[in-house]
Order: structure tokens, then sequence, then C-alpha cells
């Protein structure tokens, strides 16, 4: 799977004299300049029949056959066809309409695994990984809300799927990158460098995107705080001790 | 916390003559009798002012001092004096007004967690595992639906929240027994024992209770046939190969 990061170039050199009739995007993340893959390939491209396959799909798993479930989305038509690859194999389909909501639900998600991350580095045990993967649920519905994006679709194997796999494992980058984050930190190793910097710009640009108000999304919010080096501690007092409200 | 079954004696015998004026719910399970413990709590003992607090919460790390949030739910006002007693702690609290929701959650998600069990028994990844997680909320969204309870606060604490905890640890009773239960079998020491027939009950309980029609609960109806003794790697088999559908 081509990096998101990398589509925008790729898509301009080997793509835009093809004649594509469907187009799988299994990419999650932005381009390089911050849009979402089924933007560039409906508007630079041309491409009609997009489809967009997103849930929690560790790759090595995948390729040996172990069970997983994942979202399909298509932006005009019942994706049969496109379903009909996935017949009987390890892999079961969901279909669902909702392109541009699975891509968001992707590239948030991420964001919320370095927060996991962070979580996971500072041993603050079970209670807080599943309470922190159920509220950040709860802001990305809050997200897709916003966005006027299908916010029931948070139940989906893209939505709380993803997100549940990308929370729990090391096997995911972006859990990796929090947990590695703190040791760094508490290493005196860390320095403001080119990966951290990369983390950060990466949720600036979907605050950007989506439009977001952080004063709405606190767990966001006291994840850039990390990054940009406040105390964890505090942060999560912070997050406690705000004033209870209705879930 | 009075494990649920014992609940409807204990009421009988040092609750009846009391005057209660509030009643937090701690406790998740049916009663003996398959009651819901906030029904007993209503008819048995005329309490007005009851309370149901749940969520992720293993005893041992909120004893401690680790951070978790959970849902605290009340019949009829604001929670606000209750939620009072949580103040400046390591627990976060949400409201909500949907005492029997919550409770229905906390059964259910017990037999989930059984599922999660026999997936990690049978070594069937992380994938596997994320996306029983989702669509297990999926059914008990559909089960709370079907029962005229709120069936968005599937996303709360108490039911995501606690279905991701209690279906990712050892520390949880229900995911040790389908976890063991697997291992009883394959090491040929399994036969119809008590206990495994108390898992088969409290199903079939919450079934009835419930009114459920197994054909709408895919899920649900394999864990209940491999508890039976059918084959794991069939019901999984099937549940993947049905016909393809929306989520």
């Amino acid at each position: 799977v081509l990096p998101a990061s990398q589509f925008e170039n790729f898509s301009q050199s080997y793509l835009a004299n093809q004649k594509i009739k469907n187009f799988i995007i299994c990419s999650k993340g932005l381009s390089e300049s911050g849009k979402l893959i089924s933007e560039i390939a409906t508007k630079s491209l041309n491409i009609t029949k997009i489809f967009i396959l997103s849930g929690p799909s560790f790759a090595k798993e995948v390729i040996t056959g172990m069970p997983t479930a994942l979202s399909l989305a298509s932006n005009n038509q019942k994706p049969l066809q496109t379903s009909a690859l996935f017949k009987d194999t390890n892999i079961r389909i969901y279909y669902s309409n909702n392109i541009k909501t699975l891509e968001v639900l992707g590239v948030v998600k991420n964001i919320y695994a370095i927060g996991a991350g962070i979580l996971e580095a500072m041993k603050l045990g079970e209670n807080a990984r599943a309470s922190f993967i159920t509220r950040c649920a709860s802001e990305m519905q809050f997200m897709l809300k916003q966005s006027n994006l299908n916010d029931q679709k948070i139940l989906s194997l893209a939505g709380i799927g993803d997100l549940v796999l990308t929370c729990s494992s090391t096997k995911s980058r972006n859990f990796s990158f929090g947990k590695k984050f703190i040791f760094m930190q508490s290493t005196k190793n860390f320095s403001k460098n080119k990966t951290t910097i990369e983390g950060l710009n990466s949720i600036m640009t979907i605050k950007k995107v989506l439009n977001l108000n952080l004063k709405d999304l606190p767990i966001l919010t006291s994840i850039i705080n990390v990054i940009k080096g406040k105390s964890v501690k505090n942060e999560v007092n912070n997050l406690l001790r705000r004033k209870f409200k209705y879930e």
C-alpha cells in the first residue's frame, strides 16, 4: 500500500494519463498538501467509481490468512462487484456509502493512537486505556458530526474497529511513536527532531482540514500539549478534573 | 461489590426493612431469578432514587488510584449529588439517564467476553479481536434498539468502554472462562461440568429476558454453539462466509 503522503506525486506521474475505471483506496492518511485521497482521485484524475477499504488490518495477519472484517465504502453504487474479490477469503466485508467519513476516520485514529502509546509508556493501566478509547471515539464522532459526515459510522470497522486495534498494539506505527516519544523524553534523548515535528504536523493539518476547534476536543488538545513538551501527568489530571458532563 | 446473582436474597434479608434514600448499583449481572437489579430495587424495595455506576473498572486499578472514566446513570434527576463523591479522585464521571440501558450493557458484554476469550485461545490474531469487538458492539446496539432502550449508549463507557476492557484482558473473569473452556476441550479434560453449564445458562437467561431472536445475532449464536460443543473453526468460517451486508 502506497503511503498517503506520496499519493499526490504518484498520481501526477503515473495515474494521470491512464483510464481507470474502479479505484480502491487502501491508504490511510492525507496527501502531502493535506488533501483526502478521494478528493485527489475525483478532482485531478476524474475517476468516478471510487471505493475505500478500511478497518482493523495489520498486513501480516491478513496475508497469513487470519480472519478480519473490513468496511468497504463506495461513492455511487452498491460495491457488490468489488466485494466479490473477497468472497471465500479470510476477509469479511461490510458495505457503506460513506467514502469521506471512512477516510477521515482513518486519518484521525492515527492521532489518537499516538495518545494511546503515551498512556502505555506511562503505565496508566487497562481501565485508563479502555476509557481513553471510548472518549476518543466520542471526539471522533463529534468531528464527523461537525463536518457534516455520517457520525453513526463511528461504530463501523473503519471507526472503532481500527481505533481499538491501533490503540492496543505496538505493531501500530503511531502507537509505537507515542510510546517511544515518552521514553526519549525520560532518557533526555529528546530533542525537537524530525519525526516528532512530523507527528505534530499531521495533527495540525487535520485540524485545519476539518476546521476543528480544539476547545471541543480535550483529548486531542492534550496529545498536542504533550508532543509540544508539556507534562503527561498534568494533562491527565486536567482531563480528569474537568467539570463532569453528560455522555 | 455483591455479585448480582446474590442480590435478591440479600435484598430480602437485609434491605427490605431499611429506609434507603439513594441506592447506587455497581453489580453487573442478573439476579438469580433473571431480573435486573434496578427492577428489584424499584419493585421489591420501593427505592426511588436509583443510580448505576458502570464502565471499565478493574477493581485493583481503581483502588490503587489509577485513572478511569465511568458512566453514572440516574432514574429521575441530575446525578449531581452522587457524582460529588468522585470529585478530585482518579475517577471521572459521565452522566446519563439510562439506568436499564446501562444494566443491560453490563450483563451482555460479559457474554461477548467469553467469545473474546475463545478467540484468544484459538490465536486468531489482533485483527480478529478488533473486528469481533466492533461487531459485538453492533449486536449490542441492535439488542438495545429492539428492547426500546437508548441504542446511542453503546458508545458510553458502560458500553464499548467496558466491552473493550473485558474483551482484552485475562483479568476479566468471563474472558478467562472462554480461554479456559477451549484449553479444557483441547486437552480432553472437557466434560459438561457445572461452570460450563452456568456460562450457558446466563446467556439463555438474557436471551429470554430481552426476548432475543438468535437469527439476528450471529456472534451470540456462535458463542452458544461453541459452548454447546461445536467446532470454533466451523463457527468462525460460518461467520465469515455469510452474505456480505451493510454496517
